[in-house]
């Protein structure tokens, strides 16, 4: 038995990428580490989880003195078999990441990084998604470290509001360049899709999901401005979606089916 | 060239699912349709979109004068490439469902009915999720029909907000107990994971996700509410998942690398 907070780490990325390495390495002198990932890269899985097929869960000898888990569904998927088959009581802190690509604006949708935090606070644990804004495999993780330490530190020393989980977003520059941090609002931003077609060796028509990613919002308090101003951006996240200024507006309509 | 409204249909279910083809049948009045719906089921796909593979769209015949195609992608893909490559303009409405089995509560993160309302809305494209209390293939639809046509008439008449679309939930009721409509707010409920555990012929163990419903929001300005009281309910959703009601919290936390 230890109090040391338990930490769940998880990713989309999976297991072996350098991004979740860099964030065991940066929180694991914080409390006792569990990792549990999935086993092959889920990239913009979305909240997907897995109820047509059944699930692996293996144990994995890759961080050492670390536990750690490598699961063959979603990160939705992975931080649910943790909170059910791993763990023996709630974690205190979930982090996941560091993903290798922007999790900013309208990605957090999209996002295997964030549906694992996202699932994290359902479970009522304290959850964040880091994200360093360079996709590339090898990409420079040393500022996204010390974000996701300060940031795993605050957590455990304050807590997070109820419902409330961060997407923090780590700009790709050297600390020299580092402005700060910014607690911010999603941008409302998306991805204007452009899909590529090709034609296969039998000539059947087939598809690739390409984009252009278009920020028409001008906000100063955006993720997008923050990045783009050497900022580390951080969202507070709900899983609450209902449009409250929406409803009576809605209360206008005529509901009758008669009419 | 035609002047009536351009509607867009997909769901989760599958394109030849007998909710889809209700949803057809509801609205296919109200203007001019095209079905853009999954090959196969993709039940709690969340917002997942397909990055490293390629999609197949093929026109089919399943709808007779109506234009359809199936897509091997979620249900946000199908949206993705029927803005992209099937329409030639935005379309006035888009309807996703009719769902088999409920999307009320926390269920519209996991569902993909709903990631294909929410993927209309981010295009900019008035849009709605139906979904039917019933989780048997052969439900009765004859009250969800009803409940589509009157909330797609509505949508066409009045509108929908920017960044704003609806959950809309059927109870299993014979429309003679309906008590009529509610907007409402997402219940603040969850699913109590029970991974259910077996040995393949190999000894290796696998898992079933299973679960239990738990909603102790007890509101009666809930959608749980609502369908438990013979109500259809309708929840405005949004997309921008910032809490901004944390925003002045965080603010006050230590964000300086070298304490």
């Amino acid at each position: 038995m230890s109090d040391r907070p338990l930490i769940l780490v998880s990713n989309d990325d999976g297991i072996t990428a350098p991004g979740i390495r860099t964030l065991v390495e940066a929180i694991k002198h914080l409390g006792e580490v569990i990792v549990v990932a999935p086993d092959s890269p889920q990239s913009a899985m979305g909240h997907a989880v897995t109820i047509s097929r059944p699930l692996r869960l293996e144990k994995t000898n890759l961080y050492g003195d670390i536990a750690s888990y490598q699961c063959s569904g979603t990160p939705a998927d992975c931080v649910k078999l943790a909170v059910d088959k791993v763990f023996h009581r709630k974690p205190d802190l979930l982090v996941s990441g560091i993903n290798h690509g922007s999790n900013s604006s309208i990605n957090v949708i999209y996002s295997g990084t964030m549906s694992a935090a996202v699932e994290g606070a359902i479970e009522g644990i304290p959850s964040v998604g880091f994200s360093l804004c360079d996709f590339s495999y090898d990409a420079d993780f040393s500022l996204a470290k010390k974000v996701a330490t300060k940031m795993a530190e605050n957590i455990l020393l304050n807590g997070l509001p109820k419902g409330v989980l961060l997407n923090v977003n780590v700009p790709k520059i050297l600390e020299a360049n580092l402005q700060g941090y910014k607690v911010c609002r999603q941008a409302n931003a998306k991805w204007q899709e452009e899909f590529n077609e090709r034609l296969d060796p039998n000539n059947r028509k087939y598809y690739w999901l390409t984009g252009k990613f278009v920020n028409h919002d001008k906000g100063d308090d955006t993720d997008e401005w923050a990045l783009a101003n050497n900022y580390v951006s951080v969202v507070p996240v709900q899983f609450d979606l209902t449009a409250h200024h929406a409803i009576s507006y809605l209360n206008t309509w005529n509901y009758n089916h008669e009419q």
